[in-house]
């Protein structure tokens, strides 16, 4: 007896609004939660995630089955999969996002007028934010947390693979939040794997959502910032580049080159273009087209890089501007700190590049021209990342220029407003 | 002639992305422009005002002619009116913005991570700002200056009424920013007064928009937030609140009173509605509404008020939640400092919203819990304004979440990058 398709598709928008409209009473009751309470509730959820365990692992396990079933990839089903050690880890992330600071309430900046107001910018939460993924497990608990930390209301919305992992781990949090007095409205989970779940949430919920942060592969972030009617934390790509300058430090070049590339290749701060300025010595290409080889990494040049070593590839035209996310490197020889700025603004994607050398003046020049959330002189591109910037963790790490950009942590997933104190002035006509 | 309809459209859509892309690579040009340049353009803009006085008072004209002849409404061509003294007003404008300190690189804040990476997160332009307004021409000159000041390309679309104006005060922008050396295309106005090319911008030209920005009544902001593509820093309405607790002094209470209502009552920052602790005693209630009737305003209150004069009209229940923009105010008793905060939560519009009182424990509470942009204790709502804020000029009041949440001046109209130095750090693995 099932309902009318029509009468489905308005259940189901109405079930989406319900969720919006009790995210935004409990957005409203959160924003003046003290921090030991929003502390107790992440430590009292990360308690209930260890105490779940059996219940979790026996939820992912339908899940991982479910996924072996649909003949998913190796890949997939390794992210998807949960073992005890990463129950752990997701636990005492939650205890790392208790430890930080709380920032809601911090006083950004403070100033007098001269007729004696005194007007301060504070920070406030957001309200209520969105979060779109995919299958990692993980997710949940993590955006649940960093939200919960900075005084927002979160509605998760996992993929559908992944669906039983999140509602094992989100009953935990909601356990959590509920234990430490805070409602459990907090953190919601979209209930349903219905697609159109996700065009509902990109609406905004008739207003109840403030923020989208879609966590998954480009296709997931495309849609998202295509369809989004309310702001979006996201970078579509991490086309990060290292330029080596003839200044350079060669044996700084190469260890941070091959780090920047090799270190982890499927994140998004990874190196995926080497420029070498064409005014340095051949050994400086010789030498870092070698030591990537060395180091496992597939080479794709231009002339100059094919003239080190015969393994390596002619680069297609499409390898520049390419996110491999693997052991393949595109090599190019530019014109000095002016060619790699062009090559980055036609090729990048806004999101963290770097340069090596030892001539300051060439370093703040590509520092101030090249226009990406993160630019960084003598340092691996593999930097970027909201541990390593000391934000504790993070949702993401964005490439819009509003307000959130570069990696989004607690700090990031709040506003502001100004609070004026006075005694007594009005307004002169 | 004339060609088919689609070519039209479609000839539309070609020139408005044509606009895109040269606000595009005169943003990429600005944002690097130094200070001295943006300022010696300004001061040209500001002269060539002056020197092209008759020209800009002759398009006026034809505008103002053509206003009366459609029958427009006489406050309508008041704002639409120029003479000397408003031309000069404009020029003056120019260079007080040149006056500013410039936001761009500004540090915003710096810190040293345990290995040695310096990050600091500095201020960079947003990129092309597209503004959308009405009839006053003043604001051609003014969001231009306020642009170029910050680094960002302008693209003005003018209502139709204003489009002689706009085109005579453009043209003496355009010849200062030549006389500067700077880009033409850094302001550039659209040049039709077909409808459709505000379509076109709120879709954001392929990407070349990154933030628009409404200056105009309810009709127009709601047309831009519900089609805009990009981000939009707006308020809809300011329901301005003031709220006079028991703890107020009276007198202090029935100056800010009567100026946050009538000191300009057709400003966002104005007062609409006045809520008195009812635990105050009736004096209170009779002094504020007295002070307001003998202002010459219009009560509308509930039957506290009404009791206070027999020209007290009663409120009807659309009274609360009404933004006048004349001289009318609702007034309401309420229960303490929570009575108002529920009340403004369920009535305000998260714009600018006050509290009168010598209690410090309920001022904190009502700052807290009060979610607007600006909240003030003990001053007057009318401070809800850029000059007022100390930001110099402003391009208008957001009351969104995201970067920018109060007035937007020069520094709102900016973004920031990180910036990382090292010595040659790698991430470990």
């Amino acid at each position: 007896m099932s309902a009318r398709p029509e009468q489905q598709a308005e259940d189901l928008r109405e079930a989406m609004l319900v969720i919006g409209s009790k995210a935004r009473v409990a957005a409203r009751e959160l924003a003046l939660a003290d921090t030991a309470a929003k502390n107790a509730a992440l430590c009292a959820m990360a308690a209930h995630l260890r105490s779940d365990k059996a219940a979790i692992l026996k939820a992912n396990a339908a899940d991982v089955e479910a996924a072996k079933r649909n003949g998913l990839a190796t890949s997939f089903i390794d992210r998807l999969t949960l073992d005890e050690t990463r129950i752990e880890a997701m636990a005492r992330g939650l205890e790392e996002i208790a430890d930080l600071p709380d920032p809601v309430g911090a006083v950004l900046s403070e100033w007098t007028r001269p007729n004696g107001l005194r007007i301060a910018r504070v920070r406030v939460p957001i309200g209520v934010i969105g979060i779109i993924y995919e299958s990692r497990p993980n997710v949940t608990a993590d955006a649940g947390g960093l939200c919960l930390k900075a005084g927002n209301a979160a509605i998760l919305r996992t993929g559908s693979d992944a669906f039983q992992s999140a509602r094992a781990i989100h009953a935990a949090l909601a356990a959590g939040l509920t234990a430490a007095g805070l409602p459990a409205n907090a953190i919601q989970l979209v209930p349903t794997t219905d697609r159109r779940a996700v065009g509902h949430l990109l609406a905004g919920l008739e207003g109840a959502v403030d923020v989208i942060v879609p966590r998954g592969g480009r296709s997931l972030v495309e849609r998202v910032q295509s369809e989004a009617r309310v702001p979006v934390f996201a970078h579509l790509e991490g086309i990060c580049h290292t330029y080596v300058d003839k200044a350079a430090d060669l044996e700084m070049a190469q260890r941070i080159v091959v780090n920047a590339k090799m270190r982890r290749t499927g994140i998004c701060g990874a190196t995926e273009c080497l420029l070498v300025d064409k005014a340095a010595s051949d050994d400086v290409m010789h030498a870092l087209v070698k030591a990537l080889l060395d180091a496992g990494c597939e080479v794709r040049g231009d002339a100059a890089a094919q003239a080190v070593d015969e393994r390596v590839k002619p680069a297609a035209p499409n390898d520049y501007g390419k996110e491999f996310l693997d052991s393949i490197i595109a090599v190019k020889s530019v014109g000095g700190v002016d060619g790699a700025i062009d090559h980055i603004a036609r090729f990048g994607s806004q999101h963290t590049d770097a340069i090596v050398t030892s001539d300051e003046k060439a370093a703040e020049r590509f520092l101030k021209r090249v226009d990406s959330a993160i630019v960084l002189h003598n340092a691996s591109t593999q930097f970027a990342d909201g541990g390593e910037f000391g934000f504790g963790a993070e949702i993401g790490i964005a490439t819009g220029k509003m307000h959130a950009r570069g990696p989004v942590g607690v700090e990031q997933l709040t506003s502001f407003k100004y609070i004026v104190r006075g005694v007594g002035q009005t307004r002169p006509g």
